[in-house]
């Protein structure tokens, strides 16, 4: 079984079998926060404009123009606020930038899409290779095409669980993911110092950071179920076994 | 002053200032062996077409297809052939797959394009600082499409020689970089793991691993000069002064 780390998401990769998309700070952590909350099912969009033609339809509007809430939406993208939202049963569609880039990337030849965070850790890593038959992807979604210290750090722990449960055979990516994670013991350090937890800060959003720090809190691991328009449809994986 | 480390050349990068492209196993290393042993130029043409176009002309044809020479070259991309090689006062025409593709990248923006390995890592981190204004990038190759660690643990070298020259501001790639360069002491371990040494020894060229694992032998460092068609023109950068 081959463990690969892609720290970025380049237009012209391919993807065998199974890929956990990362973007840890938010949209991958907001995600799993959407299910814990009841979610039924969640649509990533890649434009706010394509969020916003469900706008009809009895959904929540979620997502992040330069951090914050867009205007006619429901919600913004943090995951405090989407752990305590009303979405009980209700479909949530989530339009942002890196992490929905990453998952239609993911979505265009893997045979499984997960979303995974610090956050879903355990279960994200359990999912994976209950699912996979010859590699686990991890995809770092990154920030406007710069690679992310927070992403990679996750990709390198959810590289350490992948190993401890089984024997793999890790590739450079993932060779560099685990070593950044060995360097850091606590997780707050390098979210703390990415880019991602920056441009946050300077939105007065900075409480998200410590909460996309915890690790493996919640057993919601978003799966691929399915397309509607270019939407993509996420709904919460069954329990690994 | 920035320091900016990019893990692979994704099209849309954009460079403000200078830029130093690093493919240790090879091409950036046989490119100031060349230098080395006297060339006058080197012409980086990203196929082997353009590349024999120049045939005609009084010129040197080096190149790798798979690794290897390919049909109707002089030489292959090995840095020991290139230190021995009787080029003084010659161009030599190098057609490479990675490293060109990211020094093409690097010369679309950039003010300045260096060709970086960790055989001239003091010679090219002091040319970057002699040039730079406000930001030193460091865009490592990567091996079609992915990650490199032979190319991420050389931009680690170089980002920590040169935040000891400078003060700078470390983004997250360079953070990065400088965690893997602080967990290899020695630079060959890095280098035998990568993909691009593994590549080597499945054609029985493992022997050029230990050579462009050596730090810091050659004051050459090439710069980009000019261009002939869609080759790029190096040359040897004047003495950092």
């Amino acid at each position: 079984m081959r463990l690969r780390v892609d720290p970025l998401p380049l237009p012209e990769l391919a993807f065998a079998d199974v890929v956990l998309v990362v973007d840890v700070i938010r949209a991958t952590t907001t995600a799993a926060c959407f299910l814990e909350a009841g979610a039924e099912a969640l649509y990533l969009t890649s434009s706010l404009e394509t969020a916003r033609a469900f706008k009809d339809q009895d959904v929540v509007l979620a997502g992040e123009e330069g951090g914050l809430r867009p205007p006619g939406f429901d919600l913004g993208n943090s995951p405090r606020e989407a752990l305590e939202a009303p979405v009980g049963g209700r479909t949530v569609v989530m339009s942002t930038t890196n992490g929905t880039r990453a998952a239609h990337l993911a979505a265009k030849t893997a045979k499984h899409v997960l979303l995974a965070s610090l956050f879903n850790a355990h279960a994200a890593a359990r999912k994976a290779l209950e699912l996979a038959t010859e590699e686990v992807a991890i995809l770092c979604a990154g920030k406007e095409g710069r690679v992310g210290l927070d992403d990679l750090y996750t990709a390198g722990v959810l590289a350490e669980y992948l190993l401890l449960m089984r024997e793999m055979s890790p590739e450079d990516g993932a060779r560099i993911a685990l070593t950044l994670k060995r360097a850091y013991p606590d997780p707050l350090e390098p979210l703390s110092l990415s880019a991602a937890a920056q441009a946050l800060k300077g939105v007065g959003l900075e409480a998200d950071v410590p909460f996309c720090a915890q690790v493996a809190q919640s057993s919601a691991v978003p799966i691929l179920s399915g397309r509607v328009g270019e939407a993509l449809i996420f709904k919460r994986a069954g329990k690994a076994s």
